[in-house]
């Protein structure tokens, strides 16, 4: 297992554009310096290119089941017959179902490091508020989650798992916070959305100094936390004498994306050369958005980051992959496409192009993915199928961030089974 | 991972009984042995001790994920603040969510390998439905389950996992055998016995050269290919330099509890010291009741094993630990229960005691396990405590044989979370 998380915030091809506040008080600016914890802060804008990862959290890992596997795709190959090589990476083996956790067990490991006693945040699909509660729960730290109303009142059982690990769900809006009652005042029955969820959570945060606000995708320093997918990958890579012609993963904020791809993207601006896919739904093609600066949340409350954005307050059609579900990309992921890294492709909005290749790769390959892995899956195989026709040897990587053992209700309504 | 599988047979206190058959005719030892895999009726009376497992079953393993870790339960230890040391072996890690695959890929394996297209099964509480569909899918061969009525319709989630594997499931009694459509007749909505589902999935291959009937506990060749997770256990005590003093295990029919132990059984036979504890429900203490010749079906289809059973038309009450709802112990482990090898301790059918126990694991070691491994868990606990209360630094290791995420809504209901 690696020892440090790669930071390519210094190897970037242009500097990182810093994050602005349209506020002339930059009240937007400091109230993220203050929710945020103090190791991620600085890791946020941090010039080292290696980062040690402490003891504590190799531990927490070591629990978690890392390192996971890199595993070679036999049976998916000889199934679709292509010449390409297929290397999935097993981040479905997860104790929470997603690889979450890796940014989850840190952030909770520096809270309590930091003193704080409770954790506060938001969730939408769901993934991150259980990885959240999972890693509270390992650190002996208490946790209150604002989760959407409208998936909250739908997704009963991942409600229930968290609370199996004695954290506090509430639906968002709630009467919990001056936010979520002022809106309840208007409607009792409000179905709320992520920026409001991340109102509530950062609330509940600020009136309590035993509290700190934990975050799931977008900022620097999650990614950060991610590259252990990446860097583990490179070394199952080199284990095996392999590496990479193309490398593919599904993107919503950017964190299973840039975890896994980041390490190697560190060689192409060195010069080696691999195409990098990141996969969306038509839904949510934020990659294919503008390259501007725009907030990263629906209410305005967080300072405005460049990326590609569909614009913060874009309404977006449901999707059984909720979690690719937001309309812009991680700061990083974006400047690396911008500068022409990273290609992209969106998938019809309806998902059963996707769902029946994720019942492919289950039925040849045995695991059953989370829907949002279906698009890493969707594109693996596209590309693997263009070999078929090209008769190119490539090897083809894609990362299966989660597991679809809590979304089976998904696959019944989009395989008709 | 170890190369062979371990036969107990040649090393047991005394030779096991074998089946016996109250027909004159010996019809039922006759349909046995059609019914069952040329390769599984070899192994079910072998005396070699170590079998070799198939390089194309080895691959199917390390396919599935193993081999599985053995973690040492620090958090769990300074938890209970006990001096014990305690060892889990992690089943859940299995793509299907139980130990059942070991012996389902095997099976698989060997049907196909035999020339056989089809497989047929019954399934109570799934696992072993869910475990079958999947190999057959991973070696390329059709399934029907007839899964027990009263299950098929509640498991919803369950069913459709096992439908993305595109198994046939068929809600049992079914339209599709004689005796289904016998039982049919008298009431249309009939809720079905484990013991109805058998007879159907035995037509079903009986009728049809191509099909081939596989079994998912009780009978020795299963335990032997099972006993990859005590090797696995072995190895890797070996490797930290450490070794058992007590192992626990829940047990229904005796696959994983057998799977666990036997290898370790070997070393108490040849005189080292090992407490080997059976955890089971007092809806179904079959380990506490006679040792005698019984059946292994409601129907009085299988031929009569020499097992410690409550017997076969033994009305057990609904625990949602379903998989330990069984009458009978495998053969194998009832003559060592009957030597004085196996303890057993049985805990109150309302399952709060367990489930109790199930979260105490849950928050401190990050896993949510099957409702069946809670009474793993549970064993190990009360263990752990008594070393607590006398001071003794034992070592204690527990299976915990499957996950408990398609179990959620019994951990609501059991928890009231």
């Amino acid at each position: 297992m690696p020892t440090s998380w790669y930071n390519i915030l210094p190897d970037l091809p242009k500097s990182l554009p810093p994050p602005t506040d349209p506020d002339e008080g930059q009240s937007r600016l400091k109230r993220l310096e203050e929710v945020l914890l103090a190791h991620c802060l600085e890791q946020e804008g941090s010039e080292e290119r290696w980062i040690r990862i402490p003891d504590g959290i190799r531990e927490l890992y070591e629990q978690a089941g890392r390192p996971r596997p890199l595993i070679r795709a036999r049976r998916l190959e000889e199934k679709l017959k292509t010449p390409a090589r297929l290397y999935y990476k097993a981040e479905f083996y997860s104790p929470t179902g997603s690889h979450k956790v890796n940014t989850a067990l840190a952030q909770a490991y520096y809270a309590r490091k930091e003193g704080y006693e409770r954790l506060s945040t938001e969730t939408g699909a769901g993934q991150w508020g259980s990885a959240l509660a999972y890693a509270a729960s390992l650190v002996g730290l208490e946790l209150v989650v604002y989760w959407v109303r409208a998936v909250y009142k739908w997704k009963d059982e991942r409600r229930h798992f968290m609370k199996a690990f004695n954290a506090r769900v509430r639906a968002s809006p709630s009467k919990h916070t001056e936010v979520g009652r002022g809106l309840l005042k208007e409607d009792p029955e409000h179905l709320g959305s992520l920026g409001i969820a991340v109102s509530e959570g950062l609330e509940e945060a600020g009136k309590d100094p035993r509290t700190i606000y934990c975050l799931g995708s977008v900022l620097n320093h999650v990614l950060l936390h991610q590259t252990i997918i990446g860097l583990e990958t490179k070394l199952q890579m080199e284990m095996v004498d392999d590496y990479p012609d193309v490398m593919i993963s599904c993107l919503g904020g950017g964190s299973n994306f840039g975890g896994f791809v980041l390490p190697f993207v560190a060689d192409v601006i060195k010069g080696r050369k691999i195409r990098f896919i990141a996969t969306q739904s038509e839904a949510a093609p934020n990659l294919q958005g503008e390259y501007r600066y725009d907030f990263a949340d629906h209410a305005e409350l967080t300072p405005m980051l460049k990326m590609y954005t569909l614009g913060h307050r874009k309404k977006m059609q449901p999707i059984k992959a909720d979690g690719l579900r937001y309309h812009g990309a991680a700061p990083i992921i974006s400047l690396l496409r911008h500068e022409g890294y990273i290609d992209t492709i969106a998938y019809p909005a309806d998902e059963s192009y996707v769902f029946e290749k994720a019942r492919i790769f289950t039925t040849t390959e045995g695991f059953l993915p989370a829907p949002e892995s279906a698009y890493s899956i969707t594109g693996a195989i596209d590309e693997a199928l263009r070999c078929k026709e090209t008769g190119e040897e490539e090897v083809i990587a894609f990362n299966i961030s989660g597991h679809g053992l809590l979304d089976i209700e998904a696959y019944r309504e989009k395989l008709g089974i």
